[in-house]
């Protein structure tokens, strides 16, 4: 425990299977199959002005996994856009901006791997401050690795957020031991596929490209909302094959996710990208994708 | 819950961090990084009369993984073993034979991908009736199917037993569609690897094969014992690479896990392997696994 935390108590509240309760005193069954056998879907997404961004896409997906993967979140949309709310205003200090997480668990299954049993969900929701990544990744542009492991887009888990986020977690820290913010991952065939937590757009000649789902990488809602934005600003877009080549030699590169938003990319390894500064379709996107969450969210365009 | 035993009390108990807690009342923090990001750890092993096999190896792979993945085990070994022998006595029904499982995830992490601390980690154990499988695969052999699903060797969560469990659920969910036992899963190279709860072996001109661990499989205590036991029965064993011909052609086939001992496999898909009948290699090695467990364990030989 933090020594400046000590002293104040911790009034934070989140959601754990119907009931609001503190976060110090949330618990869940020691024999849930999230925790067990990591049979376990999650969505982190951003509020704006207290209003979630693409909710219900995020949602959409966590139950398009959860069809695949067995895990069944009773809750319906509208009740989780009411718990949403409710931990932005029972929290402190998330008027502005949240962080939100949603995960679901298949719910308690005793030990072992049957898989003829589905109990309803275990879903738990958390709010949180936004901690935004550094101003100066956006600024003056993000450096980044290539992770040596490589995405298995053979296992049908790979296109859905599971919270099996280990690998992830590893790619992860090998960026942050080398000072970068991401690990670009390639698939087994050495195609480009994704970063550890966000996917990946390249600018070639004034086309953006990105690699397809199937190539190994999940669909994430920010992807999509800049494939939708490249339309809208006259930007050709294409989703195809691209390899370690394509990376290197790009005139922009630049990152996505929910929390992040659009990061610009000026240095893959030791490679300069766009003479190591951000580019002007990555400039155009990531002002355009601030639009559209303020046009969405009704947010006071900052 | 199941009606025959909604009249029972259910007095089961299991060890959470610390307690011993009836079963339907443990709990971990919703804010448990095992169960949010997948960064746990577990073993299972049996009891024989009473007594775990080689309790020490597998909680030396579990710290061992646990250096690498940051999931320190405060409770010694020693500790651990007190607390098998609580749950075995204190649960009704295991004073012969038990399943146990010993799960250890990275503790409490408020959300976020922070891999900076490390809490102590949070220590599961549970002890219950072994469901062993049906005798006739080992009387007279198992199906097993060749997964879709390759492993990732590149991944270095590969090599240790992670409760990201999730590829493994997959792969093992298209085996028992198939009414088969178990299944094969090869790397991302083609080459043989591990089943999806099991390592493989296989018999060719009187010699053991099974692959080396770098080519993506987790290295089992079963699989080690084996290993032992070849050397002491002389039949000359060998780590090396093999393909899915090897697989085929194989003179004998057989699966090892701590809970299914030695399991003889006769059709791999279509194939029919030795005739159809369990050979008498694996018959050997299994009747010197059982030899082991009894002189290891205290246990009156069946």
């Amino acid at each position: 425990m933090r020594k400046a935390k000590a002293k104040m108590p911790d009034t934070r509240v989140m959601y754990v299977a119907g009931d609001y309760v503190p976060m110090a005193e949330a618990r869940v069954s020691a024999l849930d199959a999230g925790l067990l056998l990591g049979a376990g879907l999650f969505e982190t997404l951003r509020t704006y002005g207290g209003t979630p961004f693409r909710l219900g896409a995020h949602l959409g997906r966590l139950r398009e996994s959860g069809n695949v993967l067995r895990i069944f979140v009773r809750e319906t949309d509208g009740e989780i856009a009411e718990i949403i709310d409710h931990l932005v205003e029972a929290n402190p200090g998330l008027s502005g901006e949240a962080r939100l997480r949603i995960t679901a668990t298949r719910g308690e299954l005793e030990a072992g791997l049957q898989d003829d049993e589905a109990p309803p969900a275990t879903l738990l929701v958390t709010a949180g401050p936004m901690t935004p990544y550094p101003r100066q990744f956006y600024e003056t542009g993000a450096t980044v690795v290539v992770s040596d492991i490589r995405v298995n887009e053979s296992d049908p888990s790979t296109y859905h957020k599971t919270t099996g986020y280990m690998a992830n977690l590893l790619a992860l820290r090998d960026a942050h031991r080398a000072r970068a913010a991401e690990a670009i991952r390639f698939n087994t065939k050495n195609r480009l596929a994704e970063g550890a937590i966000s996917n990946v757009f390249l600018v070639r000649d004034g086309r953006l490209l990105t690699p397809p789902v199937q190539d190994g990488l999940l669909p994430g809602i920010t992807r999509a909302a800049v494939l939708e934005l490249a339309a809208e600003v006259d930007v050709p877009a294409e989703q195809r094959t691209l390899t370690v080549h394509d990376l290197m030699e790009a005139d922009e590169v630049f990152l996505t996710n929910s929390i992040m938003e659009v990061m610009p990319v000026v240095r893959v390894e030791a490679r300069e990208i766009g003479g190591g500064k951000p580019g002007p379709i990555t400039r155009t996107l990531a002002d355009a994708y601030r639009a559209l969450v303020a046009r969405e969210t009704g947010m006071a365009r900052s």
